[in-house]
């Protein structure tokens, strides 16, 4: 079977020139390029006035924070011209380990978008974290013969690797005797520790929000992962790397997406859209997002329009907007008319689809278990901030006697972090200050890295209703109020991904938020994302997990009441 | 151990920035670029006033067209900071098949400079080839295992892949299943022809001479490799793609290198030497032979200055010459003031020496082996042409009544290629012209690419004491005059490559040519070489092998005697 692209404009990534040439794909491959005749294919799409390019690459994504299947992710992204993605399935494997890994990549295996995975290598993602698994480098090494196996996942510990933690170097030395590559996760190391983090084979940072950090990781011989998503923004602040020489060492990268953005605004080719906005060729962009992509994970024969290459291919209006009108993967023609088509779901075992459905473990809650015993007025209460993921540690005195101490005038709530995977009935109980909640809970089972089931609330009662409804759902956003479920968007897949439709998940999100707005929460917070984030005891300062309040700073549990 | 690298200017091959940086190496690796100190070291080289870049890789050469051993080739490249060559084992394969590859991996092995091999794909070269061996897509295939196989070697067959031979494109399906690389030859392919023959995986080309050939190549994915060896001199001509972005798609190699050109003028380095003396930057080239080069044949962590990279390091003097002063191999000094230090031959399993030092298997001659027994006066005569290949059909009348044809003042001399391999006894038997010898006989068992024996002379004596003698020497090169040996370059291994030093080689090549040119043979040509040519049955227009004379643009065998 033979296809002709006829008439358009090919965005050549090897030399950064635009092409009036033909495209003839053969089966799942670029044949030709060059002036080919309608004579000469089976089938024939005039793209005139349009653009052609290769499919765009993600570099680095989780699909989990999409809260989507892979496959409806899938639909979402090859429409915006995207057909590969490098996924990093690190919060499912805090929940299933392995098990989740084993569902990602069947249930990832033959849509019209590739689908790789690195594999996470910080699983759990810190010592105070109560994962539903823990991944040793020996259940690692075991993945790295699958093919669609990239690598190893962002490597966070890196004072792990400076200190030369055998376990961490062994997960990183294997990925690279399988001939795979590493991926970095360490922002703002410079000097000295940053070569003793790269020299152990670490080949790229999708961290940087500076330019001096870039430069300095690309001078050192990494890749430079620019990330937009729809919480890390960094273009705006990495765009001097659209120039050369450092945009030949840079890919485009999404890491989280939130599904409203991927229907609003697009995947890669919003990234793309935003350089041109700030002044950049979107050839570079383009280039960034294919072939230099393609080469970083040893993608060979991807990434580009030529002979031989792969017909990943995206034919799209213009330079500005970057708005994909048909886009071919492996040769057949997936999107037409900016509609995905359907395709076949993946087959997954039924064994793999129980695991990641019955994730919850744990008995259901009583109000009791979310009383505070009193030990003294001066308590240590976590502080949230709009539009960080930073937490500060507020010290106030809590009034124990109404309410066990929850305080609305002073926005003082109740949070608790419940273990879910193993039913040791761990809880860790406290304060936080600056949701703005006035009544009722909000409960969920996103909580990053272990993902426990998290609950913040004014009343002890709905907090109660809400995280029982969570454990109910296997897991889900949850709203209660005066002891009803008054909102809710079921995530079964691990606690972490929806089996809803992007357009229906964005829906119930957008409901959730509005409701909780209404119900007091400052607009300027998305409140289940900081929430998400009040569980992950790597980000500073003060964060709960289910063995309580940790002070991130000093890396040690601490407790509410203020010690002397 | 620890060594720095203090005060020296590290041309980084990721910016194409000059550095002010010191450099830490451990053992075999770099693992520090930055204000390192003495202290951190336990060895300290002061380079101030020098450069540091990473040792130059050849990405195309045939070891056996330096006649050298590939540890000889070695100790000259790594004195010029070649650490890493793609060598091409082509002439050996004809001779021994896959024990000639064997004979190489294991003759390479453990050399201060990294030997990877390609596979050659087309042995025999040419159906009128009698070669030594036959190498099919089986042998090859099971040859992959094999870390230092970087790939398939030159595809000349470029009828056979666009034509969609089975057992070509069998040949190169198989070493892109494998992860390998495909190296292409196809001088002046273009349009859709050569996009048929890049579709199926032909990842670079040397031969470009032309710079719109180059370009078209880069467009379509290629990478181009330039070449400026001691034979095909293309840097002049295509000096323009070390402009960007061509530059980003090139190497540089050297194709084939005599002993002299390595000693007198260096490897890589004298190339960049070249591209700087016609205004070009040396960074650029430098850029074009490590890290491009590295990153095409897919050797990770090789061919930059930076954090976990291998420490094949170049001190050198300037931006100029290049003169290179000190080498690290992995992290070992191997070259102190421009001198290579000495270092342990490769063990070679006495089975394989014997294979490629007993290659000749053929009869002793006699005089009347040169016989021409006439059939017609009207004959057709091999032209041969200096500073060329190509050689011409010349139509002339022969007196076989006096020396049974060879008639000195006309210049026509008796022209013999001899099968040695299987013992057929198969004599090619004919006349050429233009040499210019008026006395004596020269044979040599370099005669492309089947490497039977090519014995041209003025007398059928001279032309049997000349053969003979090669024989004997198991390979080489021979002049007899009058029935003696006169002068000889030994060459027995294969029949291609001598065990002496380059410099002795060197001397005795000089000496056989020294004398030819008394005995009248034009100066303007390289006789050993001209004659090594002559064999070749790709190259237009009338060739001798041992089935007699080839018309290569009928693709057809002729017979001396002009038919009607």
């Amino acid at each position: 079977m033979k296809t002709l692209l006829k008439n358009g404009t090919v965005v050549n990534v090897f030399t950064d020139e635009l092409e009036k040439v033909n495209v003839l794909i053969e089966d799942d491959k670029i044949i030709g390029v060059g002036d080919y005749t309608d004579s000469e294919a089976d089938m024939v799409e005039d793209v005139s006035g349009k653009y052609i390019c290769p499919g765009f690459i993600d570099g680095h994504i989780h699909i989990e924070s999409t809260m989507l299947t892979p496959s409806e992710l899938a639909r979402l992204c090859v429409a915006n011209g995207t057909t590969t993605i490098i996924a990093d399935p690190h919060e499912i494997a805090n929940v299933c380990g392995t098990d989740g890994i084993k569902y990602m990549l069947e249930a990832s295996c033959g849509l019209p978008m590739d689908i790789r995975l690195v594999i996470p290598s910080c699983v759990p993602a810190s010592g105070f974290d109560e994962s539903g698994a823990i991944l040793g480098a020996k259940e690692i090494k075991e993945l790295y013969d699958e093919k669609r196996i990239a690598g190893l996942g962002e490597m966070m510990n890196y004072p792990g690797v400076v200190c030369g933690d055998k376990e961490v170097l062994a997960k990183i030395s294997d990925s690279i005797a399988a001939g795979k590559i590493v991926n970095g996760h360490a922002p703002l190391l410079s000097g000295k520790a940053l070569d003793k983090y790269i020299s152990k084979g670490i080949g790229d940072d999708h961290e940087c929000s500076l330019e001096e950090e870039a430069k300095e990781r690309i001078r050192k011989g990494q890749c430079v992962m620019i990330r937009r998503g729809s919480a890390a923004r960094n273009l705006a602040g990495l765009v001097a790397l659209f120039a050369e020489p450092w945009n030949r060492r840079c890919m485009l990268v999404t890491d989280d997406c939130h599904p409203d953005d991927l229907i609003k605004k697009g995947h890669i080719n919003s990234i793309i859209r935003e350089a041109v906005s700030y002044g950049k060729s979107a050839i570079v962009g383009i280039r960034m997002a294919t072939i230099q992509a393609a080469k970083h994970f040893k993608l060979d024969f991807v990434g580009a329009i030529a002979p031989g290459y792969k017909a990943d291919v995206v034919v799209f209006d213009d330079l500005c907007n970057l708005g994909v009108t048909s886009v071919y993967k492996n040769g057949e023609r997936v999107v037409e008319n900016g509609k995905c088509k359907s395709f076949a779901e993946p087959c997954i075992s039924p064994e793999l689809v129980n695991k990641v459905k019955g994730s919850f473990n744990m008995k259901t809650l009583s109000e009791s278990d979310f009383t505070i015993t009193p030990e003294d007025k001066k308590c240590r209460v976590i502080k949230v901030i709009p539009r960080t993921l930073i937490t500060d540690e507020m010290i106030t005195e809590i009034d124990f006697t109404k309410n066990n101490g929850i305080d609305i005038e002073r926005d003082i709530l109740k949070i608790a972090v419940i273990e879910r995977h193993k039913n040791t009935g761990h809880i860790g109980l406290g304060f936080i200050n600056g949701l703005g909640l006035k009544k009722g809970a909000i409960a969920s089972s996103v909580s990053h890295d272990s993902h426990n089931l998290i609950v913040v609330g004014a009343s002890a009662s709905d907090m109660t209703a809400a995280a029982n409804r969570v454990k109910e759902l296997g897991g889900g956003y949850v709203l209660a109020v005066d002891g009803k479920i008054v909102s809710e968007l079921p995530l079964p897949i691990g606690g972490i991904m929806t089996d809803a439709s992007a357009e229906d998940a964005a829906k119930r999100n957008k409901e959730l938020r509005e409701i909780v707005c209404e119900l007091g929460v400052n607009p300027e917070l998305n409140p289940f994302m900081n929430m998400a984030f009040v569980a992950l005891s790597v980000i500073p300062h003060l964060k709960m997990t289910t063995f309580g309040l940790v002070d991130v700073d000093k890396q040690k549990l601490v407790s509410t009441f203020l010690e002397d």
